[in-house]
């Protein structure tokens, strides 16, 4: 995953774009990029969408949530686990086994 | 990368849940927490965005990207190498260094 | 408001769109649209964002809410100031004021 | 429509909240609240969505993008009767009929 975002920060450093990769505009471009992947589904039964999209706009998805990672100093396996260890408090096994609810209604 | 996915599938099947996770559910899923991770920044100043909630709403992100990744078999390392070079074509260093300008407007 | 509801759906029903218009799909073609407007505000500050292209997706987002709050035969008037109501209450005036903080830390 | 802005505006400027309402902002809150409706729909069939949810959600929904629109000073009515114009050029009835595609795939 590293050399992932070390080859992220290169093709933005070519571009002299850090200046615009605050955190604030990053989280932007993720939810606009999440938004394009759903553009995909819309109107279609989920086996419909193209895969070729999909791949391009979850690509776009990895690239920015990389680029927030790295401005955070967060290690991604770090926090991924993290969360699911605290998941595994608010979804234990017996409440939530085949049910979608959130935890809140548990 | 791989592992994470298969933590990620652990935790799903102990309780179940693949039977939600179709395609077009776990992208609403993707822009639903992309959205908890702009609530961070909303009204704030980048800096001003509490780290501890960027954290997990981000790692949330990144469980349901490694999952929707998984639900097509493709390889993140390997998409997100190649949107980087689909857009070193459309954003080549001469034209894009230093704008954040759209392709389309460059 | 209603005529305009009225003209949505003149539009959509000279298409044969109804068939796609399920209350879901709305739902993603509204956080869709409201992710395009998103876009004319990535990268810049608030004043900086083209009037014309917040004017045009601004509209897509009330035309995809006014077919949603038919689908469900509310009244937009009535379910606006019904939250009103119910925000006040959340965020009351000497706790809230001057303060972007939300209810659950007020 | 306009005395629904009247009231919002009374509920942001009672708590001197329009400090923090530039249009930024306020396409963020707009995003945010697409996708807690969003939510509703979340693992669900369109039809199993709470009914009190998507009305609260909705109503957000509106509420923001009233306060955008005022922002801006466009009249809601004049915008979406302007884009449904434009519309009509984009998606002739005899080519989209009955199908979901996008304009630039007609």
């Amino acid at each position: 995953m590293q050399d992932l975002t070390e080859r992220l920060k290169q093709f933005r450093d070519e571009r002299d774009w850090a200046q615009f990769h605050n955190a604030k505009d990053l989280a932007l471009a993720l939810s606009i990029e999440a938004n394009e992947l759903l553009e995909a589904f819309l109107w279609n039964a989920a086996e419909e969408a193209d895969p070729v999209k999909v791949q391009e706009e979850l690509a776009d998805v990895f690239a920015f949530a990389l680029l927030l990672a790295d401005r955070y100093n967060f290690d991604v396996r770090e926090i991924v686990l993290d969360k699911v260890a605290k998941n595994e408090v608010k979804y234990p096994v017996e409440k939530s086994k085949g049910t979608a609810k959130k935890y809140t209604e548990l």
